[in-house]
């Protein structure tokens, strides 16, 4: 497998930045979690005037095996047909990243259709979706290093062109289901507390979801290592996204994680390589029960928390604008001194 | 004391507002909590396309006699020094607003002291600075209700100017004792569960706090009407914030409050009418103890929950664009039909 060097972010410049915000004309600490991000985004881009550039959202589409076993509330052609509504800019993901300036790349990791001379989606097509991993492994080896491959090299191109910052999202009926048994056996958490609702099944309807993930993972030998169960249980866009991450976490820019899946796919990244953890901010909590329980394994503060539960890297353009606003702080409020307003009494 | 004629929002354009909802690309309701905030704006401004116009914050400022007991860890001064920062630019307000498109209005409530030539400042003064409530009225039945009517005159003006929905923030070194006292006698919750560390006060000086707090309820009788709360243990900027809100849900306007003092004016303008809280949007729950418990009160969401306690409107300008993103998915999504996406399966 491609090797990634990744190197632990710095911890040298906290006081420096510390020293920053806490000089900025408000009572220390009062600006609360945007601090964090601002000393956050600080350490990662090695500097105390750190500045966001070319935001970028890519959104992983792929079809999964396991959508013939009716794991989702929808069919699978709507992978492709909300792969062609994003193309045309009618679905949330474009909505919000106009209003906030963020460029959207769309990748076909695998999607079980052919598109035509679309020139704005990205081809890393690794097959027509997975296989069903009910009854065999998702993809092979060589499926999933090519996968990770090809993220991997998305984000290369993307790094080239002057971004430094990227929102990880994905489309893909039935990938709630891969997410789930990755978070399972990656996290050795029972499966009940990985499974939830998806794009909207009730009760039974979960149940059943769980019912035939359990058994796919009883049909399937433990995966010895987090390549074996990213091939055994993946999708070719969780593949890929995983890839993604950790090539721009080797290129020192900001990792911005969706919700579920992307968490799902940052997961078996940071099993390959723990060192990604200090790139990633994680955008938002899912209302996908999963969410919650996989963000405190990563003892992680979604920036935002609004029950949503679309994917597509909808929570990644929402929380950007408050990423900008942790960095516009540091760089352009006035100080005490600069003000001459007094400071704290002793 | 000025009537206001708030009309209750009409409830008649859920099921239209629900279906053009339900129909956007995306499995029904994941958008969470941005569904909810389009479903009220629409029925604020009572249609199925609503759009923010000319978005204004308006920092409401005084100074507070209470601040002489050493109820706060900034000297008074800090209120106009950082009313001359804000008009600078300096502040964290300005850099928010600028990040988003967002009209600064900035308002001299009731300062000790006297700004020459501020082209920018809005003089609604009521005086130097209330009296200290722990010996005497902070204000007299006159200055409440003249603040009251400058706040709506406020107001009724930049609604005049096209505007549609107006985020409340304050500047009042002392004003967390004014809105801790406040919710305690308007809500009958114990001072305790009222009083929190304000700009930044340490257990001991909390506990200070709070017995001149209990003090000063001891030292008054029980105010008989929400007015006569105002009166005694109000600001200028709570009480023209009070009068601002009123009359901004007259006008059917979106209110927009920001934490826990503007929380507390908007809690008098309810106690006086109910029907403003139809026009109120919680823009975040701020790390000041009492605030989750006052937004409890109201049964409200916030918008954002960042463990921030800076005021001056900051929660308002970072949560807007959490609006403008409700908006923009109503009216530009795509639905199932028009992109042609296959619906869920039965």
């Amino acid at each position: 497998m491609k090797e990634f060097r990744i190197v632990t972010v710095s911890k040298d410049l906290i006081p420096a930045l510390r020293s920053k915000i806490d000089h900025k004309t408000k009572p220390i600490g009062s600006l609360g979690y945007l601090e964090e991000l601002a000393l956050r985004i600080g350490l990662i881009q090695n500097t105390s005037n750190p500045m966001l550039r070319k935001p970028t959202i890519i959104v992983f589409a792929a079809d999964h095996g396991i959508a013939r076993e009716g794991v989702s509330a929808y069919p699978q052609e709507v992978t492709y047909q909300m792969v062609s509504n994003i193309l045309k800019g009618g679905a949330a993901i474009n909505v919000f990243c106009r209003q906030h300036g963020i460029a959207i790349q769309v990748v076909d990791s695998g999607i079980n259709h052919e598109f035509r001379e679309c020139k704005n989606l990205i081809d890393a097509k690794i097959g027509m979706g997975t296989e069903n991993f009910l009854y065999k492994p998702a993809m092979n080896f060589q499926q999933a290093e090519d996968a990770i491959a090809k993220g991997a090299a998305i984000v290369e191109k993307i790094h080239r062109d002057g971004c430094n910052i990227i929102g990880f999202g994905e489309m893909g009926i039935g990938n709630t289901s891969s997410a789930s048994v990755l978070m399972s056996v990656l996290c050795d958490i029972p499966i009940a507390e990985c499974v939830g609702r998806g794009t909207g099944l009730d009760a039974m309807q979960v149940q059943r979801k769980m019912n035939i993930l359990s058994k796919a993972i009883e049909n399937h030998q433990r995966p010895p290592t987090p390549l074996d169960a990213l091939a055994t249980f993946g999708g070719f866009e969780i593949a890929q996204m995983c890839g993604a991450m950790l090539q721009a976490a080797e290129l020192q820019m900001i990792v911005l994680v969706d919700g579920f899946i992307a968490t799902t796919a940052f997961l078996v990244a940071y099993k390959i390589n723990r060192c990604v953890l200090d790139y990633a901010i994680f955008s938002h909590q899912s209302e996908e029960s999963g969410h919650k329980i996989l963000l405190q394994y990563f003892n992680a503060q979604p920036v935002l928390n609004l029950n949503m539960r679309l994917g597509e890297g909808t929570g990644c353009a929402l929380a950007y604008p408050l990423l900008q606003s942790a960095v516009t702080f540091l760089n352009e409020m006035a100080s005490f001194e600069s003000a001459g307003v007094s400071q704290k009494l002793d």
